[in-house]
């Protein structure tokens, strides 16, 4: 097919995400190899998006994509109530990797339907009702996971389903505590949480579910303790620990799991994109020892047809195995530390536009704003249209010199594979550094 | 691996759907292929299961295979705001074979993703909260789908989300309507749904929901002029009609959508299952122009991070294109009017057990009494445990003979995969004649 074609039939008949139909002109992508994709012309892309952020291996990584091959010849697919080595060696592999303790993995096709049955299970296993989930967060678009969303995705899906209940987390540079440094917004934070639980009543609470580290919604790393203070806080109300990993976990952070940056164990994890770079669909619930008890001798209540997919799983094994030979954990750790940070620290000084940086691993924000001394941002909280045309610009000088960038709301977010280059990422900031002259045109003052 | 090992993991770390986790002994299969699948020990099933009422098209079909593993080798994933060729040729095909004026594909990765949107979609498009959903229905089981499902599978899961009435639908071998015909049950109804939509408030409804053929809750064909007054309905009140069409479409009635059998054009069809054989993860909903427009200048407000999957699609591309070269719709629906169907009235002589057969392609019931005059179930609607064991006992010995079969309550369910051959058919009804034997034991008086 021409690119032409892929297009129109594209126009015509798809409906495409998050998006106005007749607004919107879809780039024909032709083939994708490592860190760069490429669109028909063959102009090349490096990927600082890792679309949405989940190929955390890059593009058709080749042990991968023969696992595909090998299971497709063998068997596509076979029914959750079997069971199937594909999927035994993908939950061990996974086992593996998650905190001790969490021994057990519910497998779905996706983030959202990993957050709805969490929610499920923490419901069941304490059997309370309520939820408490942050603001500035996404969990998902089904009707369970986008009332536990924090962000302006929920509200057209309102009325929401009952029994959740949203609070602030940490997020120093826009505190909500005002705050002035990480160990007060850390306390101030914890504080609001405990206040909440307070005048919910925390014997009414059956988990509290948060992102490790917060994706979509700004690369809101949480000071150090604050996540050890919510394990304190649920502990002391037999409330669970859900930690929504689905972007943060497998390498992202340069940590199998984010968590294990601060040696927390949640109760529940929800997991999906880097698992297997989500070359074939798949997500699922971690479930420690005593929730999955809960299930012994009472059927779970939940299920779907493609639950621990042999393909899906096939090519989450070898996702898991290819982390664990060539060191992807690692070297995404030392991406961040090593490179992307302190190459993102110097554009924070070579740009007034730049509010802060912050991040880990292959995980980071630039915060654009009109003025470092208020902090307005760049665009409006939401901004649409007209009033968003200062960040599509920054996008746009990226893509033209052959970086592809992520955007959300005032914030460029640096999320490249975990398999990128030094030289690669190198060359990303290198681009990133005159896109910011865009950004720095709407500096006030 | 060894059966051994795939067991050992399975029971050491994967959480099963549905399932008391210490009570199910997963069987490991090894293999399949056409209709037919195996376990370690080399032991063949004969497939009228068709695993979750998905493998359409049969096992290891080698056009989708090949489709699947050229796919993984060009390009895995790329993410929904770009175009692609496998999305936009599946989005085409899919549309070709629906109904005039349903042209647009919103893909997600199964079924209960399907529902989740096509309410959110109706929501939007009427402006309207409530949808109306028939009891005795299964939609999924993410917070939507699950709220608007009416079978027991909802109960662990409630309370539910807001906005969803339930309504009772056309079953005459057990009428909700005391009716005594076809066309008695199908006017009352009716009547019943026109009752309904007058204390609801026909104005505050957006959306009628039902499974074309309802098919986990028995395979209840619907007669003949219901689903046309469904639609009649709908038109009077500014209501969409919204068929989800996850089991029955595709083949599985003998027709590309089950649908098509009464000629009646609902404004959202939602599919999975057999559109791709869940060879890899995939579903979605069709929409109609007019539901489409809604979305042309004002964002739809939904998503997931794998719609429109390429490697799903391009498996979705084999499938609709071999179903097109290979007759497989047609062949369904012979398989079901010269094979199944009268295989099944003659069980239905030669055995007291057998209350009722119904069905059309190749999705049959074949409802089992204790006693054909009062009708009473084999089993309580919902046994579980000591109460279910003569629907066990059946299955059992379905299984022992080398035919998987799959049971529901009082319920056997004949549902092959479509490609199945007449011999092969002909050969799992003589198993199913012999098990029979096990449920007439059961019969009373
Ligand atoms: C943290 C988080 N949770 C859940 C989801 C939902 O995942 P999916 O899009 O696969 O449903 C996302 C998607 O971006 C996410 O970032
Ligand atoms: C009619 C119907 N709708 C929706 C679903 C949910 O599909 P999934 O299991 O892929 O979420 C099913 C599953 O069996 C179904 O039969």
């Amino acid at each position: 097919m021409t690119a032409e074609e892929v297009r129109s039939l594209d126009r015509a008949h798809v409906l495409h995400s998050w998006s106005a139909q007749d607004l919107i002109d879809p780039l024909p992508i032709a083939g994708a190899e490592g860190s760069y994709f490429w669109d028909y012309s063959g102009k090349r892309y490096l990927d600082f998006s890792s679309q949405l952020v989940n190929v955390n291996i890059g593009y058709q990584h080749p042990k991968v994509v023969a696992a595909i091959q090998e299971q497709a010849a063998r068997l596509t697919t076979i029914q959750p109530s079997f069971a199937n080595d594909a999927r035994s060696q993908a939950a061990r592999l996974i086992a593996e990797v998650a905190p001790n303790g969490l021994d057990t993995v519910f497998f779905t096709n996706g983030g959202a339907e990993a957050i709805e049955n969490a929610v499920r299970m923490a419901r069941l296993h304490t059997g309370r009702g309520k939820v408490l989930a942050a603001y500035r967060s996404y969990h998902g678009a089904t009707a369970g996971a986008i009332t536990l969303t924090g962000d302006p995705r929920r509200w057209a899906s309102e009325p929401s389903a009952p029994g959740v209940v949203h609070f602030w987390g940490p997020y120093l540079y826009r505190s909500a505590f005002h705050a002035e440094d990480e160990e007060q917004e850390r306390d101030r934070a914890l504080q609001h949480l405990r206040d909440t639980l307070m005048v919910e009543g925390p014997h009414t609470v059956a988990a509290i579910l948060l992102e490790t580290v917060v994706g979509t919604n700004g690369i809101l790393v949480p000071p150090d303790g604050y996540l050890q203070g919510v394990r304190e806080i649920c502990d002391e109300h037999g409330i669970l620990l859900i930690a929504d990993e689905v972007m943060a976990g497998f390498g992202r952070c340069g940590e199998w799991f984010a968590v294990d940056r601060w040696g927390v164990t949640p109760d529940l994890i929800t997991f999906a994109k880097g698992v297997n770079s989500g070359y074939v669909p798949l997500g699922g619930v971690v479930l420690s020892d005593a929730v999955r008890a809960s299930f012994a001798t009472t059927p779970y209540p939940g299920g779907l047809t493609y639950s621990g997919h042999p393909l899906a799983c096939a090519s989450a094994v070898a996702s898991i195995q290819a982390f664990h030979e060539e060191g992807i954990v690692g070297h995404a750790r030392r991406l961040g530390e090593e490179v992307i940070g302190p190459g993102l620290a110097k554009l924070a000084t070579r740009h007034a536009s730049v509010g802060e940086v912050r991040g880990l691993g292959v995980f980071w924000a630039i915060e654009l704003v009109r003025d470092r001394a208020t902090r307005e941002p760049l665009v409006p909280f939401n901004a649409g249209g007209e009033a968003a045309a200062p960040m599509v610009a920054v996008a746009a000088a990226c893509k033209e010199r052959g970086l592809w960038p992520m955007t959300n709301m005032n914030r460029v977010h640096v999320v490249p594979p975990c398999t990128t280059r030094r030289d690669e990422a190198e060359e990303g900031l290198a681009i990133l550094d005159q896109a910011l002259e865009v950004a720095d045109r709407f500096v006030v003052g």
